[in-house]
């Protein structure tokens, strides 16, 4: 149950609307002890925000983040920590022609059938926006990380058809659509501005690597570390499909092929290969931990659309409004923002299982 | 935590090694009155356990299943049903030589690194035999799903580059593959048999389809049913990504393409195509549940590989063993199991909230 | 885990510090189309608030609430509701003399143990203000059981050896120490004034009558109704006790005393007596469910004691400020509200297992 | 939910009826390599069976443990423990009698209610049998605690109205009704001869120490670590109440007498007195933590007793069998074992959100 929460030991719960007072989360479990600076969070906040650049919406929302707990002196006490951000650009009136209606693709239907009431304003709960308190929370997760030398980095690996051929990841914060090989990011760019010139959108692949961590994290049956990894990118709206390493490529191989072989390096077991992606049984293993995600084109199109109304009725759509032409680039943060939850809280049940508790 | 665990209200906990005592499962939440009987478990055992057919392992198991609690005169009464499956064949002298190295693709390294002991007899508790429990789980949440008249079809989609082409849901328990397509089986088992008979093996995807399912059953941030159904197959070993409707090509495609249209049929919300696989927001919308699982080769082949031991020595090892050259002909009725209890504690999670308490 | 949060469907994770930014709460698992008025949760915080009366502490504050989510068009929408209370009454120089030693009775030395910091303002997390989350999720579940006509009272029976003898459930918010015995109320105000004289502080004894509560909620095993109420109430900083029906006194009485025989009125079983408390094997059984609270006297008092320092001096200590000499009046609501959502998460898991899912 | 677990990191799950096949428990969450025979369950189970002496039941259990997984080579592994109690003096005949009508004081009614179905049996999962697993698993936290220096203490304080005055803790598991004070053993045993011989049964006190545990445990809001204890405790059939140091007495104290006042015993801080029993703000403070029992008198009593039936008729029930009539001797060990539970639960949460994850 509670469906607002994510982890088990380190574990977020997120709140708020689209279009309501603000959007907010509560992050329970933290070390004390732990320098937290708003700046850090508001870093990653800005990362996410609309109005980054001609590639993403053209909404501006401050989104400015308020620790309401849990920090004293500029330290974590092992008390929750709120953050709220208010909402500031809302054009709830934008919002009026579809308040009646179902919008293809979005959870408008799902919504209202499942509770039989929706806040129909920009998706209510069901927002892009909801991901705000994920990635300030993920801020937090990505401070113990730092003090484990663990490092994640997420990209756009593809934009439609055109895919990343090299791995810059350097690059990723210094081009708008957070790609990772320089050569190729003028064609993503402009495809999307292709799609957005045509009123349509366009999907994508994010890759995420995570290195320098430890073996051992996650369980060997349930909580294993990449199933845990799969809830958690799956609970980001848009993404339709996760693989770790090989992959789906890994069903057309044989053993001989796929089997990463162990070596020693040194003192250290290695292995020659990673089509496992860094992950063996449900444990990190020590490689790199290596997953992409496959990102759906965005539904919010400019597009006159066939659907139906409340009332049974079919009738057509204008959704209108300011929409991202491509997830991609503003969803790398949030990705990024999981995935340091999830470690985090491997990390944590790790630790507490240690034998002489 | 609880990390031998899955579900919320309809919840499984599963215990057992290999070479140990015997498999078990313990399954709290159900419903009372619901008619339990030991041939409804058995019969999905049955379908799980090895020496099936010439494409899968020559072992013999009874796996003879046995209710310790929970059924008084054929009915549950709300108390857990513990389950428990003896282990028969046990050749543990098999497992002496690889006591002390790790084997490639197993979760030996991994599970030595995090716990510092393993039973190596067979993977111990990281073996396939574990799923015995979550398949004799799986046989009760369908009693629960058959009386909602929702319908769960998982069968061999691929097997390497051999892909279904025409999908006859009845074929599936007819052939040794579970596969759906009467004109590629036999392309299947040959491709098993050549594998096989290079002391090699070989990975597959598998698709399932799920029927007749309400709309409304999941949860719109967290406890998403797709993200629940990620969490569940990710958490079957040996399963490298998953995808729901269009997946990965979806990353290719436009929203114009892509969004799928509202229309009525008769009095019902209803979708002109199906890109999404049954699930808008979290909550599924009423179409029919579509996902692929790909399925890697299995790690333990015929063939001496390099690996390293204990000790930190690079050395060779040399499995034997009588192995599965294909995971997917066993793995389906594993996947079918776990899409029951997800989509079971949803519809309990559903009940819970409904407006009135 | 998830120390911060309380109950299993409808779940409460509160925030915030005596003088931080504010206190607050997320309420997860509401059901939709609740009618949620801001005046209903201003109602119950106006109860708990400091400065209602001679016997509370004089110290003042509006504990004013914003809903910050989850309340669309004055009705709940199933998203979590979160709600803030804003801190203005902070004299945080009063607490700059007890920064760096532990007060006795309160958790100072516990938490600087076990977290290694300690925000020493008002007690800092381990402050009755956290309560005002509790009383604000309380006030929507009573919503939920006004609905099923389930009726809680909570009174001070005692305050330390004056006890009240008759019970006047309409009396309980018409006299400053919410007890139920007009002939005893000027008898506790003088107990209460004349321990505040002297400095010091008072004890006593909170009873909750749950009455018209259906059969059958709670669980067998664990999640007893008695249980989660225990736990519930222990959450309570300065309850040392709870008992249930006859409670401690059960223990001199023999099984054919205390067997509460049943009888058919008309077509309801009910029992002879009550000395049970309304609870038989852990689920409701129909009658009053009857527990008493042991309120501990509160530990601020205005008197130099004995104490140590972080740096292991031996010391006194002052406290000063404006304290409670007796917890009980304002500690009521506080109990009602924990037993309103404990009995509403019962209802909502109750409605999960039925028949039928 | 998940009504049948209790713990969150160290987790255990009990199952089985009272005449069904047996009764059974798994062990979640066990630090690896810790040595676990046998012969340290069946000790403590063997201290919990019936016919352990005139003041207990005359029904003979064998109660022979099982160990069904989680054990390798005598040590533990990180994977969860099974273990099974198979049922052996079955007289389900004597039940016959009972199985339309409700017996007072016991679960009958409540559980038909909730479930629509019961297993008459015995009690059926209502039944005193179900503490075998708790008692099992308390055996293996034992171990852990062990390690820790941790000791637990439960004795008889009280039966009726004899109330031990001397505390001899050594003599505990010399007397039948495991009780403290060698001057008080014989009134005690005479007491329940008594109540025996009038077909009648009479209720208690236990006390639990826990000396030796380190100052920190539990945590300052919900999951204290005496809420847990109070949870823990109601959820073992029969109590009544459950009070902490000095409990209800602290209702009719103040402040100046109930504070304890710290003070440096050489580098260490403690408290003059202990009226707390142990437990500051949720957190125990590095005294020894004490708290009490109010157990009820055995509901199953030898005389006639008015009741109802199935059908709604006011019938009489004779119940006849062969009870405890006092339940503390046997209870001692029971809640022995949930203390030790939830130290280790505590214990590894506290080690989970060290400083430096």
């Amino acid at each position: 149950m509670a469906s607002n929460s994510f982890g088990n030991i380190f574990k977020i719960t997120t709140f708020g609307e689209s279009h309501g007072v603000g959007i907010g989360v509560v992050i329970d479990g933290i070390p004390p002890n732990l320098v937290i600076k708003e700046t850090d969070i508001q870093h990653d906040l800005d990362r996410r925000k609309p109005g980054q650049s001609a590639v993403t919406t053209p909404r501006q929302e401050a989104d400015k983040v308020e620790i309401l707990s849990g920090v004293f002196e500029g330290k974590s006490t092992g008390a929750p920590i709120a953050l709220l951000v208010r909402n500031s650009d809302q054009r709830t009136s934008d919002y009026d022609k579809i308040k009646g209606l179902f919008r293809p693709g979005h959870a408008d239907y799902t919504t209202f059938t499942k509770y039989g009431i929706r806040d129909h304003r920009g998706g209510g709960r069901a927002s892009g926006r909801e991901t705000i308190g994920r990635v300030a929370a993920g801020a937090i997760a990505k401070k113990i990380l730092e003090e484990k030398q663990i490092n994640i980095a997420a990209y756009t690996l593809a934009i439609g058809d055109i895919v990343a051929k090299t791995k810059d990841f350097n690059f990723i914060e210094k081009n708008p659509v957070r790609t990772v090989d320089p050569e190729i990011v003028d064609a993503m760019v402009q495809k999307i501005e292709f799609v957005k010139a045509q009123n349509d959108s366009i999907g994508g692949i994010i890759e995420t690597v995570v290195s320098h961590c430890p073996a051992g994290l996650g369980d060997p049956i349930f909580e294993k570390l990449n199933a845990n990894l799969a809830y958690a990118m799956l609970s980001i709206g848009g993404i339709r499909g996760i693989e770790f390493g090989e992959g789906f490529a890994a069903s057309r191989m044989t053993g001989s092929q796929h089997n990463d072989k162990f070596y020693m390096d040194g003192k250290n077991v290695r292995t020659l290969t990673n089509h496992a992606g860094g992950i063996l049984g449900g444990m990190s293993n020590g490689e790199n931990i290596i997953f992409r995600l496959a990102v759906k084109p965005t539904s919010s199109i400019a597009q006159r659309q066939a659907t139906v109304n409340k009332e049974g009725k079919d009738i057509f759509c204008d959704i209108g409004g300011r929409h991202d032409p491509c997830l991609c680039p503003r969803m790398v943060p949030v990705v990024e923002a999981m995935t340091a939850i999830v470690l985090v809280d491997a990390l944590m049940a790790q630790q507490a299982i240690k034998y002489g508790v």
